[in-house]
């Protein structure tokens, strides 16, 4: 998913979701890095470890500032906020250069950062999921009393009516819906622990920002969680539940739509370059294929768990590679969902 | 996990969990099928949908039946349960056999033995888990206060104390404990729908029966989930992050015990058939091999959302091929955490 | 697959191989730990680094070996081997003592006897396959001509006849079995290093008894490939590749069998516990849950590749939890497989 | 993998590779349908299923294509060939229109340029692996004779040189160099099948035209394989080697670098944003992490055999999101091995 080959300009938004993408970009992250570093001078000044002129001036600074030597300082360093910070410092004198950053480590910012933009998507997400929910209350309305063959094993079951079929698909959207406050909860607890996940030491100061900070991002303070994973496995399996159930939605469509089967009339459907009558069920079969993606990255994104010592830079690279392609592709099939569902011209047979 | 090579009587529990492999074996989970009969033949009774008589004459039967003819079944139908209600049935006369599976099917039947199971499981974690976090506490009481480099990015990165690691080790175990309530509560929901999932029909029984079975059982009642597997990936990601944050102890504790580290000190450890000097940190090593089994797992059993139409034996089977050996590779995990914590002569230096 | 759950007597041989399974079971893995050592000490007699009489005091201490207590040494040390060398040194006087294992390693020891397993275990594999082929190929003599419709995308394409689909069948299988010889060959190599890989040191008995202890195991000699696990994920690779073209076969069968579709009429079938007249594509079911499951696993296997240092505890476990299983569950593939193509009792539609 | 937030500017080129990126992006891979395009009119006009006069119109309008509108056409079909079919249909007069794709399918087309594209990485992947293979001969003479202590499950074991860890990061790449052959064998095969995958029918222009198409684009040809996908996942798993085996020399470097062990001495690496003295071996975690990351892929690209039918959409689909990320991420693993071996300044303490 938004691999290079599923994003460029070929292959359209069949696969990937500018929405959601553009939560992870550069500017996106960058404004987000920034937020965090703003809102720790600003801790920093509110707790009187630097004067309010120097905080002032770093705040003036933080808000000012861009670059384009991101990419570079990552390549040389592994993550970015060390030249963040040293581009931020430099322009300043040393009194407000102390008000930026001091105390902090780059994993405090880019998983702050991280959060923030997690967050957002979860936005989004939910709103979906609701537009996908009215989608099928609307279905259930137009067509729940017609006639459709209960299949079990792929094999017909018991005369029944589309009510059965679409509340299975209903149900546990509804579900992630009402579990994704708790996801939310989870997820929105700053992450502070400076170098080494102490608080403490070596810089009391960190120890006094840390609610300042949260506070000033809108999350919450518990915790440091530098090397405890859990958080972000617990988003991704919320996304593999999301994808999951709308692949589930698409696979039944898929087999519906057959003909001899002939349970679904969908709208629009793929055209074929050799076939002129064909008309497939191309927003079905992605997001079956979609839902196989996101699952089988949740069990890369575990392995992010085994997480070394006091940071891993292999396991948190791990979860950087996996969790944004997550969180598009899972996009992706809430945009296939909806339009499917606002396709559909009949399901089941009137009596 | 748990395959024949690793349960073989040569690797011993190295890999392989008796207790937790009780749960699912075939006595455990006979039983829970005919307690899942019992309480749907009472529920019968109780709802007045069969005699008194007939409902205490199939549940004497029930409570009396063994069979060694099962797995036949499953050869022949694809799941047990045929063949275990026709071989109730079959020494019943017809209106006992009436008071048998009655409006309830397979799916009923398997699900609910399984949720049974896996709370079981649950219980079993949850007390090793107390127990782990009580050596964690002895941990940080006798060594809490002992020097130790931080390490990020495998680096040396400040000294600090042994409570800032070990800390980091019992945090997530006690949020995993948390956590159990709620995977709990959404997993103790009985799964009755019928043939086709839906409880009003065919035979009106299946609707009034539910509660009852559910009380009985010790379940409560939800709306049917036969094709919504979300709880048992719930399940499966709770797994994930227990083993996961035992992957990351032991993961550690084998980075401690290098020879030119030297932060912990274990007593045993495993022997070599070349090196008479070595003393490998076994337990520490299978820690992290669990870890990335079940997480890596987990990316299976999360295809399984994509339950076509109203039963998929094919989404379904891959549960059984996956979960009950995350569960057993879990249960290793914890006694293998819970004895390597129980070796620890020393973490890091005494000042 | 082979957890407890699907071994257990309940599921009969639905998800487990007992002939596959016996190749990694602790007769049959104890007898190949034994047959290395005893070409370890044969080799070291002829290359006259011990004494005939005392090599064949060893060989027949070797032959008259069984032992109740490797699974005791595998607890504490991670591998049965230090038991196994143990227990068959304590028999010995000090001379034939030096004439078992001298130089050798564990790793030799288990790599050995698991690539003897796993050759083994292509045998029966191949065999299956051409059944399978043979299969196939009387279907094809039988019904090739009946016309069918050709779907893509899950929609009907053009008619044409049964050869095209079972064609589609067949190739990928003949060419799983053409690939088992170079998958054979990587394999077959002895894997003999001593205690960290070198074969020249410390004890040059290694370098010289190498070749030697090749040509009694029927094995070829190549460099040490005690870190590099490249022919392990190779044949695992192997494994996938038959058990998802077997899924294949089992996907298009449950497609084919739907009322209204009706290309294909199976004899037997599963029975439903609820629905007289269900007549489940058990077998082809099945075949997609392990296709999937073994794919799967093979995302796990190929962590394994990162095998730190001379010799990965942790990496290596990986393999022991992952590769029978997998072996196993393409078994169980294979015969699903076989018999689901000799229930075919029509494809297509005859003109 | 090469998600945006691993491609934007502000990670640099720490986790993707421009380069092997490019193969697969919008001009690269019009381009190179393109070529399919016209090696089919070619064909058409050589095997005198159509005019010379037609064909060369026909080809001069591949040539001058372009199209801002295959994305559009891709959301619409669910993939952008029909539209590229029009589109060049729609600028020519009937005869010239009819030596346009007559025959093919899309499939044929994405197939074609697909294996195009892996060919091209896989010439750009050789070349840098002999360049690793010539760093670390380069590292052979300059350090092979220095000590190093040997270590077997992460614990000192017996004293040895570099020669005996640095030949066994060369030892595998040399074989994957070697085995590179046998998986370009396998895949340059043209993948011509017209909408059923069948070259007699409907239009016999298909079987005569196969060969030739290959020829021009210097594929070789085979039985049609659009329903078989063992090439593609062969594909995968030797860039699951490639990337696997890097991992392990990542692995060892991160280990060999800490302080403590200092076996290692590297030029350059990663600078914190809070501990001024820190030197983090960024690019040996990197391969470790994209070592994880495309091992986890091909357990998801292994789904992909499970091909319904005569095409599967959503199995199809499921190649794209996996294998362009895994070769990127095996191409970004190569240039953080090269840099690696590159910037060793010592291995080894020297006698």
């Amino acid at each position: 998913m938004t691999n290079v080959f599923t994003t460029s300009s070929v292959f359209g938004e069949l696969l990937c979701d500018p929405k959601i993408a553009a939560e992870f970009d550069a500017p996106a992250f960058t404004a987000r890095m920034l937020s965090f570093e703003a809102a720790w001078t600003e801790a920093l000044g509110a707790c009187g470890f630097v004067s309010a002129n120097d905080a002032n001036t770093a705040l003036a600074a933080i808000k000012a500032f861009s670059s384009e030597t991101l990419g570079r300082g990552s390549d040389r360093d592994g993550l970015p906020v060390p030249e963040l910070v040293g581009a931020l410092k430099s322009e300043l004198d040393k009194g407000a250069a102390g008000a930026v950053h001091t105390g902090a480590t780059s994993q405090d910012v880019i998983d702050a950062a991280m959060v923030l933009s997690c967050l957002s998507v979860m936005d989004e997400m939910t709103n979906r999921l609701d537009r996908i929910v009215a989608g099928l209350d609307a279905l259930l309305r137009r067509f729940g009393d017609n006639t459709l063959m209960a299949r079990t094993r792929m094999q017909s079951a018991l005369p029944a009516t589309v009510t059965l079929r679409v509340d299975a698909w209903r149900r546990p959207l509804v579900d992630h819906l009402a579990k994704a406050d708790n996801v939310r909860t989870e997820l929105a607890v700053v992450q502070i622990g400076g170098p080494i996940g102490l608080r403490e030491a070596p810089q009391p100061c960190v120890e006094a920002c840390a609610g300042k900070v949260a506070e000033i991002l809108g999350l919450s303070l518990g915790p440091v969680w530098h090397a405890d994973r859990s958080r972000i496995v617990a988003l991704g399996n919320w996304l593999t539940l999301v994808a999951g159930s709308l692949g589930k939605i698409g696979q039944d469509v898929a087999l519906m739509v057959q003909q001899g089967i002939d349970d679904i009339a969908l709208s629009g459907g793929g055209g074929s370059s050799a076939m002129a009558h064909k008309q497939n069920p191309v927003r079905a079969e992605m997001m079956v294929a979609l839902a196989r993606y996101v699952a089988g990255q949740q069990g890369i994104l575990g392995q992010a768990m085994i997480h070394e010592q006091e940071r891993s830079g292999a396991a948190w690279a791990l979860e950087w590679l996996t969790l944004p392609a997550m969180a598009e592709a899972t996009g992706s099939a809430l945009i296939h969902g909806e339009r499917l569902i606002a396709s559909v011209e009949r399901i089941g047979a009137p009596d």
